[in-house]
């Protein structure tokens, strides 16, 4: 039995007994203090599922909060040191753009309620407002869900994600503002109004498209806008010789990019956990503790997958597929950590990790210069996640995943395009050529991460 | 309604209708059960409460515990790789024996209870001792609030936060065992009377000073101990030369730095959220919910307040900068994380940010030498969200707490003065000059961090 | 009063008068209904408990998570920088790998139930299936504990504790490959075979051994393994000089190394206070509440221990002995955080300290290699960890606790010999000479962690 079932139980109409009890023995103040009294079991039962409910979406808002240092990490690590400083400056300034931006007008956006623009399509922007300070049962918002403060700190760290993933992939050429404008219209404005469609009760939620914790919603849409990205900036320089020649370029601290993986992972655990948005009673928390194993399981089998397959095709496995197939099995299971059993979870990681060990050459055929996979990890496997819905929940039809994937990757990729155009075009994006050679820290910033240490 | 307003409900006066009913059924022992039944649900009631504070000191106390680590990247990071090391260790060794000596007497003269001393002022010092194994809700010593182990796990590593800011402003130059042993009466006597001044319901309680999680208790607190160290130590060789001329010297290590600033920022969460000291009901989870929203919402401000002044000062924004200004941000917010809406909170943080920016220079002209800006982040930002709180809490008057920035200030640079003179004289503070230019790692320790990379 | 006690007060029994009460009212109707209310307050007692203790697994099962991390920062820095890409690798595939074997046959190996081969003795090995989706109270496998996912993902994170142990130690010579192969029957057979043995309800639980979070059944039992690997593999080269000359390799990164000691800390606080397993009741939260005071004091003693003594001893103290000091403490308080006070928590964790500094010596005496000192930590301070018992915990005895010791201990360094064998004769344990000069990061892997930083 749920605790709503339960809640239903002890409802009002379950009083009527005691009422008459009472009033049977004449005494009608009897009779109210009773009613109250039940009242308080009642009321007790749905402000603990209150109470439960706000504590996942703390709980899992920090742990996705900490994802912030592990993309800051991974990137951080995957960048050369002449550039490391400008990865971590804009690994920060990124999150904290991202957190004004969406209060300012990205969480209205994202969840309109009844202020559509357009309805199913657009929401209004306004700022958010959270529930008075020592808000009662009575004046939540919804007292069947959770605290306002707390939803807004979950699903603001989802947001910031999102451009944490496009960080990665323009490293190394992009200059630091006009990447924080970006930043700022994919924040405030390009994610929420897409994610309105399915999480903000839009039109592709009307239609049955179903996405659990953002494969497409979060993952793909930030692979979009970084794919965008890399086309429109060009490859770094040298990293595309003559001939269809592919210089690598390898990452300057693979200790700081595996703790990052690391950080990655365990900030998953929120990202879909919380997810389940819902954890007081049985039924919801054992969700949650379902989700965690799934979810655990298909990163380990990306990992796996990857480390097997580098194996196989390279004779020596590659740490930094190694860990990039971690996290497309963490990216393939978000769209549905529920429903599978620990094998078909398994599958699907590991599923991930073989899409980016085999999409991270092709990236190289199209000239598309991904530092840090981020298009191979959060679009193609987000892509196959959304779809490996269909395989466990029964309520996911083909169609209605492609029809969405479809429909957030245009609009991710259409608005981003438009917006890195136009700052192309007023701004410029890339740095120039002797900032590139030299190093963004020096030429931009003025600041080296790791001035002690020559470089080899 | 709140838990406690419908304890209030369900309590004994509650149950007497039933039992007059069982009564005039003509059946005393019915009567008992029912009571005990009613009480059942009561006693869960207040249980229920109890378990949620708990938990609430249990994961804020583990997020605070790791701040430790915070710091102790982000100084090994803003040190020279010579002094590495020594930095590491002294991260280490502070927590640890601010573990021990907090227990041994600093948590009993930080909550004497009764057992004051000097009343309000001196508490009595005493080992500390937990409430037993398997305690019942009768025989815990606050039914009302949470387990004293809980308590203790918390506050604990508040106490070892203040040494923690400690040690990055005297880095470079202290010797070890003096830094430690000033760090054991630090966190042992002077925090602990300090604290117990507001926390412990001493005399600036009484007065009304307010300070919800520790702007001056905390930070201001160990950025007085910082500033007099910092004074009494003197410079680093080199910092500062002749004509007024200071020259910069890196830190090594940025990425950890940064690393550093991520993982106190998800320690703040824990820091500011679990000083609400309760969520067993709706609003005191909201009220969470909302210091979350609130302190992340500072932290980003008070990063894009440095990363726009510092852009704007200097032509080039600087990631030192920018980290200390989240932390500013985060020092900010925390005498009030509550009250404030997110516009408010944003503005306080950014303020933050932008006195870290300004004030840095200033301690350079004074030839204060903060090797980690400790004295801008921690006594300046925290010094301003002691007087914030007057913006959103009506509660608040200018002139309680500029008393209570003065009371702590005043008491904190004097007791932290004398500890450092006194070790002056007896230990020595500072390494000799070969060692310092040699470098601590190899002259005090014998150990280099990072032995391999060869230095620029 | 218990939450349990608080259940059989408002169980069926007590609900007799209410009965009675409406039948004497000539309702039998509105006598159900009564049944029907009381029932559901009854119900939400039982899960509101299971909700909690579902919760304490999951936030314990992502802190011991984040220990994979810990794990690999300490061996990433503590091995030297021509390694570090392999120890990487090792880690983030070493639990992988675990994370799929513990699944696929080892979980329900350790849980047999009632599905032992031999009985007390060995568990069938069958893969592990998760409570369906939306599982009601009355349809888990346990309603009086928690949910079999949370269980089971919190015990998969100390399976791969055990193989994370073992990395450390046998690093910079041993091959990927025939490492992981031991991975996969370490995390898959030998270490659930003999957790089987206490935590499964096996034979050591019957005869009365205690073991609470596992300082043998974890920590000895991995140090076991470690030990048999370092004497089948034998030193590294340049280790060990003719007339018993011991070169010290010093670790490459001791910032990833201290970082790694804070993680592990802050995952230990899940792994003993996670290991109460319940924390729906006053008792059962205060218990966790006194686990983590106790395990935070063991960690801060075996620090300061390892301080002073290596200052005592070698006229500096050592970073790596203080780090390898706070967890030797936090090992050594494992097998029983909960019954000791503060100051015999922080005497056993001391004392843990003290075995650190004096057996890390004495293993090079010995020849046994140990890269990161993961016997003297995992190995002998859980053996004194599980003798320690004993001091608070009145149903321990030293004869049931030296058996359990003696029990794993032959049946760990058994099992490991024998597997280490086969695969030593099967595929060969060692990298070749040059591989291990030039480090294996570039000839095994191709790949180095820090390509840029050129080697001293």
């Amino acid at each position: 039995m749920t605790l709503k079932k339960l809640l239903s139980l002890a409802s009002a109409a379950a009083l009527v007994p005691f009422v008459a009890i009472a009033q049977e023995a004449g005494d009608a103040e009897e009779a109210v203090e009773m009613v109250d009294a039940m009242a308080a079991v009642t009321a007790l039962n749905v402000e603990m599922t209150f109470i439960f409910n706000t504590l996942l979406f703390i709980i899992g808002g920090f742990l996705v909060f900490f994802m912030a240092a592990g993309f800051c990490m991974l990137e951080a690590g995957l960048v050369r040191s002449k550039n490391t400083t400008m990865q971590l400056m804009k690994n920060i300034s990124l999150f904290s753009l991202a957190a004004i931006a969406y209060f300012v007008v990205g969480f209205m956006i994202m969840y309109p309620g009844d202020a559509w623009i357009i309805d199913g399509w657009l929401g209004t922007p306004l700022m958010t407002f959270l529930e008075p300070v020592g808000v009662g049962i009575d004046e939540v918002d919804d007292a069947e869900y959770a605290s306002v403060g707390s939803d807004f700190f979950f699903q603001l760290m989802f947001c910031a994600a999102t451009a944490s993933i496009v960080s990665g992939a323009v490293a190394e050429r992009i200059k630091l503002w006009p990447f924080l404008v970006f930043v700022i219209l994919l924040t405030g404005l390009i994610y929420p109004i897409q994610a309105s469609w399915s999480w903000g009760e839009g039109w592709l939620d009307e239609l049955g498209f179903l996405d659990f914790a953002g494969s497409s919603i979060v993952h793909s849409a930030g692979g979009w806008a970084a794919l965008t990205g890399i086309i429109i900036l060009g490859a770094r320089a040298g990293k595309y010789g003559p001939g269809g020649k592919v210089n690598p370029i390898p990452g300057s601290n693979l200790a700081l990019s595996t703790l990052g993986v690391f950080i990655l992972w365990l900030g998953w655990f929120g990202f879909n956990g919380g997810s389940e948005l819902a954890m007081g009673g049985v039924d919801a928390v054992s969700n949650v503790s379902r989700i965690m194993a799934n979810t655990n399981a298909a990163a380990a089998a990306g990992a796996v997958a990857a480390l097997i397959l580098s194996q196989a095709m390279y004779k020596k496995p590659d740490l930094t597929l190694v860990l990039n197939g971690a996290l497309a099995g963490l990216v393939s299971i978000t769209a549905e950590p529920l429903e599978p059993n620990l094998l078909l979870a398994t599958i699907i990681g590991a599923v991930g990790g073989v899409i980016v060990v085999l999409t991270v050459p092709l990236m190289d055929k199209l000239k598309w210069d991904d530092v840090v996979g981020a298009v191979p990890v959060h679009l193609f496997a987000g892509i196959w996640g959304t779809i490996a819905v269909i395989f466990s929940n029964s309520e996911a039809t083909l169609i209605n995943q492609i029809i969405g994937i479809l429909a957030i990757g245009i609009f991710m990729a259409g608005a981003s395009a438009i917006v890195w155009l136009i700052i192309k075009a007023v701004m410029g994006l890339r740095v120039d050529d002797e900032a590139e050679v030299t190093g963004l820290d020096k030429v931009e910033l003025g600041m080296e991460a790791y001035p002690e240490f020559s470089k080899g």
